[in-house]
């Protein structure tokens, strides 16, 4: 599967009050000079293991369910690497959904606004609500892995 | 899991005529820069997901089953980093067992004999026998992973 996404700073003065949110922790097992990953998450109770490749707007990704035993035997490879955040859906006009991510720990303070496109003709029309700030789609500096790894 | 393994070549025209077989298939995921790996393996119909720490004689290994299904979802992600072998399981002196490796495809004509051991102490006294030739353990050369993506 293909991912088109773009990715903002998000201003929580300005932005809706979400409603339903979730506990995610993920950690990095291996960082790929490619730019490729392999991220461990724990997500609402569920384990998952996803395959990412290198690249920016869209990327190649792969997931598969892992049980919490086999999540716990994969996890100790990833410390020094992890990031924890709460996730709340936000829906925007256009049928499109915006995920955001309230980080803690050490990245405490930080707020991301992703939304997930259908197409790069969608994604490239998107013109993002007035509580969206900075984009930061192609600012490594933002990808998860670079902030599990390397903080603000 | 923590592994100690030395790591030898071997020397076709002596060695014990090997009796069972299996296939193996395994492709790299991912290849950090500190030495861990995430390895996909096929091996006689099962499918593994394997994490291994970075090091030489000592690192640190966790394993998990995964379906066919899971598997061809993420084997995609090792184009262009895959070994193909057969491993062949040969007794040795004192309870240890050697896994002999014939390598095919660009790697035919490699021949490798590693050893795994309970303790540093075993690893350090093994006398290896008259046909295993020069000792690679240490040599990333020969580390599959590197193998796999540079060739011999």
């Amino acid at each position: 599967m293909n991912e088109i996404e773009r990715k903002f700073i998000a201003d929580k003065t300005k932005m809706p009050v979400p409603s339903s949110s979730v506990d995610i922790r993920q950690g990095y097992v291996a960082l790929d000079e490619n730019g490729s990953e392999v991220r461990l998450r724990e997500k609402g109770g569920m384990y998952y293991l996803t395959v990412k490749s290198g690249g920016d707007l869209e990327r190649m990704e792969s997931e598969i369910q892992i049980s919490e035993e086999e999540f716990e035997k994969l996890w100790i490879f990833t410390e020094g690497r992890r990031v924890e955040k709460i996730r709340y859906k936000i829906p925007l006009e256009g049928g499109l959904v915006c995920e955001l991510d309230i980080f803690s720990g050490a990245l405490k303070g930080l707020v991301t606004a992703e939304v997930e496109f259908k197409d790069l003709s969608t994604a490239e029309s998107f013109v993002p609500p007035v509580w969206f700030g900075e984009e930061v789609t192609r600012d490594s500096r933002y990808k998860n892995k670079n902030l599990a790894v390397k903080g603000l």
